[in-house]
């Protein structure tokens, strides 16, 4: 195998949200006997977009058609997207961080947050580099290392014996800044264990970050959806200096946009400034027309917003309640977000035999844990941005193959 | 300056197209001497997709509409797109291409033709890598080389000699490959020239790579734009070994649907398997909604097509005419494609000066050549897919300008 064929090997994305209909699993080990579950299918690998479940934010698909009608500077803008509209959203991202934000020269527009993430490592790491890795996290993220050619320090977190912060291992964290880590990049709220950092947390990443040099990337894609009591600290906001920090959101969860491909980072200049350059080879610029529907962003409907976060609480409370029926199952209530990150009882099978089993038989289809943290091989990952009535009834089908297929 | 730095020293954007705004330049070289002319402004360093101009093909956005309204289905495909449109779009190339393409296996969809450059190079190439370029071609080509640590090794075009095919030096191309090319990337018609390769050219590109084992990436961005009397050869169909080639091609140009950013890569299937892999963590899949516009593609009305590319070759005359009466300019009709790329007198500022005092003094855009080769110091590249009459203005003006700046 030549170098990029290892490479590439790292990649894999068999299991990968989204790609499950790719899963032609015809092995005897994919074929585990048992009767079907009747029931309406749920897709909990992503939301549900749909009219029944969380549709777009209103009004998303005339701003759409209003940029397709204002034409060329519409569809070509600067590769960072639209200086007016860049001026747009700093504003309003200066107001929800609680520090400011420059759209000339601080903000990027990009083809989604994956498209954010994978611009601010590449505009931060090179061939060799170190960069911290938190165990469990949004399962692109070591990848996007793998990719640049840099090394995977992975950081613990235990986020099942906290019930207050996230749960990092913080002195784990230093030890990987002492070792030569030139970046560390993390999801707050945790994707996929719906957890958020403390303000001690935070207050500690700052200060390790500010001590060590190390740059730091937040994916705060999740920051909007918070559940009632929670408390939000955005790092950008904290005592980290302010070149040493990206901030990554993206209108694609609580607003229910993500066929529109939209997200943005904002932070140190001079990051922005390599993320458009890597962005101008990259995918050239974000959507020119899609890049009009940000208009909506943060400046919904208060009522529209609040009536989604407590629908999404509803279903939460809804389906922990069933999954705390089983016995040996341990999960914590996501504190915001729209993931639940069980850690399943013992089973008589493979973690991916019983997720095949649990999509074939049930109609039920979930990303295991082993996308998020190689050593999450007992937990399964469910987005429940979904239909209230067709989610529950799908955690009760699976809480019926967990008794299938227990130990 | 540190790895990373020098890395993105050599990506920059300040003369790339559609970046003139952020071009300040308050210093006394960018504040040439000379009395405005006025006009109606043009920025040819794109098409204009308005609709005095040429705007998208007919029933695209009705086809995004709905799309949305199909909702989760569409806003969420396979990494590659969604399996159904694959199919479709695979069948269409095998027709225009002349060579059976899978749907399943060999096609993606990518968000724009430059994420589908982006995943084909970073498929093939990794650090150490030799990759063949082109000079002139497109200006992100060795951009992408230099951003994956991979070395350049340049190959000569002779297009202002040439009257039959591009003009490649093929024998550069042959000494290329013995020192140990691995990938050669190059556009057809070629991107700023507006040149075909000839069938022989073609025959000979697709034996070198089968004798030397080297993969080629070809951008037919342009092909379905021939203007009358030219013959296109797709390498595809050549002898050339179906897992050594990736064609790549999008309905951004002669469609005018580029603020939708959609492109596709068809070919061999282990490294579309690779560029699937690569988007999972770069923009993750093309834009969901945008997705539906491809269904337009190749299903146009012929008359509209046909119509569209005669009014793009009357433009093209009338701009040859006006730039022949220039003592000392050199220019080739371009065959195919919306670029014209003439060669300069001499003139007595540098050729950045004089493309700033175009679009100040005249409201005219043009690209500077140097971003097509560091060569080309006295060419500059004008999209003439625009306004007829504001065109043929702007290059009355552009005229006037290089009397003005004779050296």
């Amino acid at each position: 195998m030549n170098l990029i064929e290892r490479k590439f090997e790292k990649l894999g994305t068999d299991h990968a949200p989204g790609q499950e209909v790719r899963q032609s699993g015809d092995t005897a080990e994919f074929n585990l006997p048992g009767e079907p579950l009747p029931g309406t299918p749920v897709d909990f690998s992503h939301g549900d977009v749909n009219n029944n479940a969380f549709a777009p934010t209103p009004g998303a698909l005339e701003e759409f058609v209003a940029g397709v009608h204002r034409g060329g500077p519409q569809a070509y803008t600067e590769y960072r997207g639209g200086a007016e509209l860049r001026e747009q959203v700093a504003g309003k991202l200066t107001e929800f961080t609680g520090r400011p934000v420059s759209g000339a020269k601080e903000l990027i527009i990009t083809p989604g947050t994956q498209g954010a993430l994978f611009l601010a490592l590449g505009a931060t790491t090179t061939t060799g580099d170190k960069v911290a890795i938190v165990r469990p996290d949004y399962f692109a993220n070591r990848k996007l290392v793998e990719f640049l050619g840099a090394e995977v320090v992975p950081v613990r977190m235990d986020y099942l014996t906290h019930t207050e912060g996230a749960g990092l291992d913080l002195d784990g964290l230093e030890a990987a800044f002492k070792s030569g880590v030139r970046t560390f990049l993390f999801s707050n709220p945790n994707n996929p264990a719906g957890v958020i950092y403390s303000p001690a947390e935070t207050a500690r990443i700052a200060d390790l970050a500010n001590r060590y040099g190390v740059t730091v990337i937040v994916d705060q894609l999740y920051s909007r959806m918070l559940f009632r009591g929670q408390v939000y600290t955005h790092l950008r906001a904290s005592s980290i200096n302010s070149d040493q920090v990206v901030t990554i959101m993206g209108p694609s969860k609580t607003e229910s946009l993500s066929g529109y491909r939209l997200g943005v980072a904002f932070g140190a200049a001079h990051l922005i400034d390599r993320m458009e350059k890597l962005q101008a080879i990259v995918s050239l610029r974000a959507p020119g027309y899609s890049q009009a529907v940000l208009r909506t962003w943060f400046a919904e409907d208060p009522k529209w917003l609040q009536d989604r976060i407590a629908k999404h609480e509803a279903i939460r409370d809804d389906l922990l309640r069933l999954l705390r029926t089983v016995p040996g199952l341990a999960v914590r209530a996501p504190q915001a977000g729209s993931y639940l990150f069980p850690r399943l009882p013992a089973l008589g099978v493979s973690l991916h035999s019983f997720v095949r089993a649990l999509r074939v038989q049930a109609g039920v289809t979930v990303t295991p844990g082993t996308e998020f943290s190689p050593d999450a091989t007992d937990s399964i990952r469910l987005n429940f941005s979904q239909n209230h009535r067709a989610a529950v009834q799908a955690i009760e089908r699976t809480v019926q193959l967990i008794e299938r297929y227990r130990a």
